[in-house]
């Protein structure tokens, strides 16, 4: 029931009449529709006459190769990616993408992106990222026997730099402004396959959605209904729109009956969909004011937002560090340690505080292990403690 | 096919026709057998002639209680703990026990020892522990709503500090002669139920074993058949004890033919498990050296290890800090980066050197994050790099 891939080709988000050959993935955005002020990202298109419905009686489980065909090419082997719990949550479901293979949700993305440089015959592939994309994409270029170049940020947590140095990539460490040049200068002159941004708008990897697409499934699966909503942390929205997406492809073949609304929870320091979707643009970039949640903090929207939020019948939401907070506590009191950033989904949801007809799913996005500040305190050793000091 | 507990009373592993009820669990050994040199712990029977087969059937996923007719009662709600991958590695296959919900083995074991503690309606539960046992028994303390005291160390690593205190435990540094009396203090007056070993060589939680035994029928799932051989980073053996006590049950039950020989990666450092198995006692303890896999270092070894070793037909193996290190490294150069200590089962079997008839297991126990010295290193700026200094 799964088998080889049914990836047809990529299609402009600008136009979908613009069409493109699967190979090479345009990295950077639909070259007909793009302005120099909007960049439209590319979508892939499958033969969906031929996949056969039985792909969603299976067990969901660990390895994105069991969804190959509704994937491109998996050429790159797996790390065990996907088939993460769903974990009851009082009134929500928590979808914990920190049991992936380097604790983070991009390992989905990952997976697929690196099959594509693989796939393309590129000499390595190459990131701009100070944390999870940055490590998941090293550890899935060696996982596949590819060099890797990680242009980080000296500003991510220390634990977070000995994470990205882990899996023998190339790693330095830049300032801001050079990473985007830098990242096209390897591009263009060592032929390194990109599998981050480098337009004016978000439009990153065209392959990217495929891979958080398997999550829509899994969530599928795990119910045994569709959602009535998902609450997605957001940065560049390619998580929100790749599960809108597996969705929309549930309901296209006729296994699911409906599809959830969307919520993209966005840091209240920038919110480029939320700005976009006000102001009725296709995308938009916003100025960004400080904010302790990195992995979500971009200055830079991107239309698979817009796309996922208005189809669905969504909402963006702009949450502040302090609410997010409180739901990164609210989780690990629960059991759940997580990520600042990974904590804006429940963060969106405990704002919004609206009823749902159905299940509503957070998606919680990354191990606590990653957040600022983890490893800079100190805490004192109690030399005699008597029982008093012990209860708590 | 699944469905209540089959647990029927507890044995003494120092005389099998010493038998006690199921509560409350033994937790300072098995009083008829135990000296003041060896304490023998209590194992767990099961009503093994009513076990529908069937069980082992179904795919492997997350949430023990998908084994619940072969584990105590799971009272404890689930954090989804279990059902990780088993990835490819060359010769071998690498269980990724870093998929977890706190990122280790340990949440298996937790599981099972809080719903012990919820079944026994002590009032909380007290762990000593300075790293993965005591961030895994807080959190799941937590989700079911329990209070927990957490006797740690000051010298754990600094993010490992963070992640201890992040479920809201209470957690003191205390200096380590006196963690042990303080455990007992806490259990005797405040009527806390102790998830960590209490005698002189240990005994642990009756009842942690069983929730390692899950990996053995995962094992038996994912490949196909039972492995040859299954090396597991081993400090206190509870981990080895379980995966061989799984094997068995499924060997006893018909459904499998054969079981594994087990091998205990210890640090060269102490090794009381080795020693004992070289001496021909139940049991030792030994003189512990320095080393940095604080995950496996203890000095003090139990019978469990003892009897799973030989039992098996396996081995005690000692592996060097240098030798972890170059398995770590092994890991993290094909995308899985794992603590020093977690890396003692590819350690073992890459000093052994040995064929086997069959698939090899390596036990990986915990994520990378936890090292000591992650964090502590801080890397420069390139402020003007050119292409040659990102070349990998």
């Amino acid at each position: 029931m799964n088998g080889p891939s049914l990836a047809l080709r990529q299609r402009s988000m600008g136009d979908l009449s613009a069409e493109f050959p699967l190979f090479p993935p345009l990295t950077r955005g639909c070259p007909k529709t793009s302005t120099d002020e909007i960049a439209f990202p590319l979508d892939v298109v499958y033969d969906y006459a031929k996949v056969d419905r039985r792909l969603f009686e299976q067990a969901p489980g660990p390895d994105l190769a069991r969804w190959s065909p509704l994937l491109p090419p998996l050429d790159a082997p797996t790390l065990g990616e996907g088939g993460t719990p769903l974990v009851p949550f009082g009134d929500v479901h928590v979808k914990d993408e920190s049991r992936n293979p380097t604790w983070s949700h991009k390992d989905r993305l990952n997976r697929v992106a690196v099959s594509a440089a693989l796939a393309s015959g590129a000499p390595g592939v190459v990131v701009a990222s100070s944390g999870n994309h940055g490590a998941s994409a090293a550890a899935y270029a060696a996982r596949a026997g590819l060099p890797a170049i990680v242009l980080a940020s000296a500003d991510s947590p220390p634990a977070v730099q000995a994470f990205l140095r882990a899996y023998g990539a190339k790693v330095v460490s830049v300032p801001g402004e050079k990473r985007w040049p830098l990242l096209r200068e390897i591009v263009d002159r060592l032929g390194y396959h990109p599998v981050s941004n480098q337009t004016v708008t978000h439009t990153g990897h065209p392959f990217g959605p495929e891979g958080y697409k398997t999550i829509a499934y899994e969530l599928f699966l795990q119910l045994g209904e569709v959602p009535a909503a998902v609450f997605t942390p957001t940065g560049y929205a390619e998580l929100l729109y790749g599960v809108w997406k597996g969705f929309t492809e549930l309901h296209l073949l006729g296994v699911t009956e409906r599809t959830p609304r969307m919520f993209s929870c966005e840091t209240a320091a920038g919110g480029p969909h939320a700005k976009a979707l006000a102001a009725g643009l296709p995308a938009a970039v916003v100025e960004l004011g400080p904010t302790d949640a990195y992995g979500v903090a971009g200055s830079v929207g991107g239309h698979r937002g817009v796309v996922a939020v208005r189809d669905s019948g969504g909402e963006a939401v702009l949450v502040t560090d302090e609410e997010m907070r409180r739901a990164q506590r609210e989780l690990a009191r629960a059991g759940l340690w997580q990520e600042l950033s990974g904590t804006a989904g429940l963060a969106g949801h405990r704002r919004l505080r609206r009823d749902f007809d159905g299940p509503v799913v957070c998606i919680a996005t990354s191990s606590g292990f990653k957040d600022l500040g983890v490893g800079g305190e100190r805490y004192p050793v109690l030399e005699d403690p008597t029982l008093d000091d012990l209860i708590p």
